[in-house]
């Protein structure tokens, strides 16, 4: 893959903010070797009726042509139906995926060099005839054919400063074990083996897409208080400690199982690369207020470079020019970054 | 009850920190109108220990002796057992709930204008006898004799403006719907009398205890993102959405529910005097990053003035004099601000 190939950013559901928070960042002039994918059509009408002064040009997978100040270079998807800002329509479902599709052939195949995602919109998804659809995190893992990947999230003073540990400042960098469940599966899905997987490839994607040579990472229980001693739940006991202690056995710098609520206090967060939560709002509540709309998602264990950024569709928002094109700035940088760092290696190796 | 009875501390496990916080603040003349509940003669050998000059004086209930620089009144109970720092006994597990004992008759009967209560080890206590023990504030709940109590924490900067809102300082109030559960258990927990019961017993405590003529209420969904329509979970549609109508119908102000990794991003903060979140780790995270070592535990919906410190008896450094008793020190001015709030409404009503 040469590392001149453009990053992608897939526009996501069309009645939400990710059309326009593209056409935001090209009108400004933040998007140089990149291109969308994406319905042209529905991304000039809606550069219109946000009067930005974007021209939008089709190309297609392997072409050289990329965006400049003003010139969105778009490789076509076509809608099923019209699409209106803040209006769902479940037949438009199978184009969301399609456009996922032609990033992930085109980074396969060299075509390009990362994919950034911009927001789709779950319910809709599983109403236009995809009931199995769980997110784009999952939907990536088998459209890769990898049996586990890991949400990372990280928020910008990290990405500035990838080397650097969190010194007080609001850098963070949090994974899960679990993420888009429903509350009362959560423990049932903390495994031994989930544990290790996702651990190892934590500390792998560290080392081989951040650069860390040896990434420290610290765990949350999963219970209150990490289970205090068995009175508050036994999956400490049972499962991540003698999880942590294979992982130390492999020879990764692990901390915990800590209390989430010890965890995320400047005294331990100020010797950790990352922290690795059990599941989503134990570690993502205080990774927004740490850095909400600074902060972008990575999937780790793809085989490709996959970045997101860290809201949803607010369709509440769409069609108005008013949402913030900030996070999608991150998880593009974030892209670039990523994709660098693991050219690096492979040509290293 | 007079205003002008005593704080008390009730200084907790005997092997923890909570001996020598007191200690230290009494030795740095923070304590004014304050008495300690604990064993003398523990306390003296711990002042020694410390090298701290803090003379250890015995008085009554109901006694006008107080603290002064140097000086730390103590309302006695005896240790079953000598006691020392770092090392658990079971055997004294009586004494530590016989501290609290006291407190409470103490306020009760007017002698004690609120009570602070320094950190117990819950596993201790267990083993000494007490297999149903869940923490003070479950205790507390049954001591006080009544059916619910709502777990309330605040950062400092909350507690120094009581009346202003969230303006991105980190100035946070979390209450929690449960508390000390395995997360196992949590969703079964979330019905609609416990919302309906908490969110009247914050808005109300709100009012009474903090002064906020019409508190403002964010709630979190139990699942990631809320549910998601349903997507993730259904107790948001089956539960919790029917019991903040029911809230809002007897004229609460409550917005809600709302994912928690969007509730807790200033957006949203900014127009909100507290946050309910449906369990431990999804809500104090967050707090504990925001302000650990700034911030207080209030147990709301007792007939009497109860705050603590944020953090745990801390073992390992017992009998060192190098943990921070600043958490101490905040639960002490809370609860004094508390009492007089709660004063003057009884006065003016």
């Amino acid at each position: 893959m040469s590392h001149r190939a453009p990053l992608l950013i897939t526009t996501g559901e069309p009645a939400g903010i990710g059309p326009e928070l593209t056409l935001m960042l090209a009108a400004k002039g933040l998007l140089g070797n990149v291109v969308a994918v994406g319905d042209p059509d529905m991304l000039r009408e809606r550069a219109e009726l946000l009067g930005l002064a974007v021209e939008v040009v089709n190309a297609v997978p392997g072409s050289r042509e990329v965006c400049a100040p003003g010139r969105l270079v778009v490789w076509p998807a076509a809608l099923r139906e019209p699409a209106l800002p803040g209006v769902l329509n479940p037949v438009n479902a199978g184009y969301v995926l399609e456009t996922l599709q032609i990033a992930v052939d085109a980074c396969q195949q060299g075509h390009a060099a990362a994919m950034v995602t911009a927001p789709l919109h779950k319910g809709v998804i599983i109403q236009g005839g995809y009931p199995d659809f769980t997110g784009h995190t999952e939907w990536l893992r088998d459209a890769c054919g990898v049996d586990e990947v890991v949400m990372l999230l990280a928020t910008d003073n990290a990405l500035h400063t990838q080397s650097s540990r969190w010194e007080g400042s609001g850098d963070l960098r949090v994974a899960l074990v679990t993420t888009h469940l429903p509350l009362r599966d959560v423990a049932d899905a903390i495994t031994y083996d989930r544990v290790v997987q996702v651990g190892r490839l934590l500390a792998a994607d560290l080392q081989h897409q951040f650069g860390l040579a040896a990434p420290r990472i610290a765990v949350c229980g999963l219970n209150p208080h990490a289970g205090e001693d068995g009175h508050l739940g036994r999956e400490e006991l049972d499962i991540i400690i003698p999880a942590l202690n294979a992982l130390r056995a492999e020879g990764f710098d692990i901390q915990g199982p800590l209390p989430a609520d010890t965890l995320f206090t400047p005294r331990h967060l100020v010797d950790v690369d990352a922290v690795l939560a059990m599941y989503h709002d134990q570690g993502l509540a205080v990774l927004k207020y740490a850095g909400f709309g600074q902060a972008a998602n990575i999937t780790l264990g793809l085989p490709l470079v996959r970045t997101s950024v860290d809201h949803g569709t607010a369709l509440s928002l769409a069609g108005r020019g008013i949402a913030d094109p900030n996070s999608l700035g991150v998880a593009l940088a974030l892209a670039k970054r990523l994709a660098a760092q693991r050219s690096n290696a492979m040509s290293a190796s």
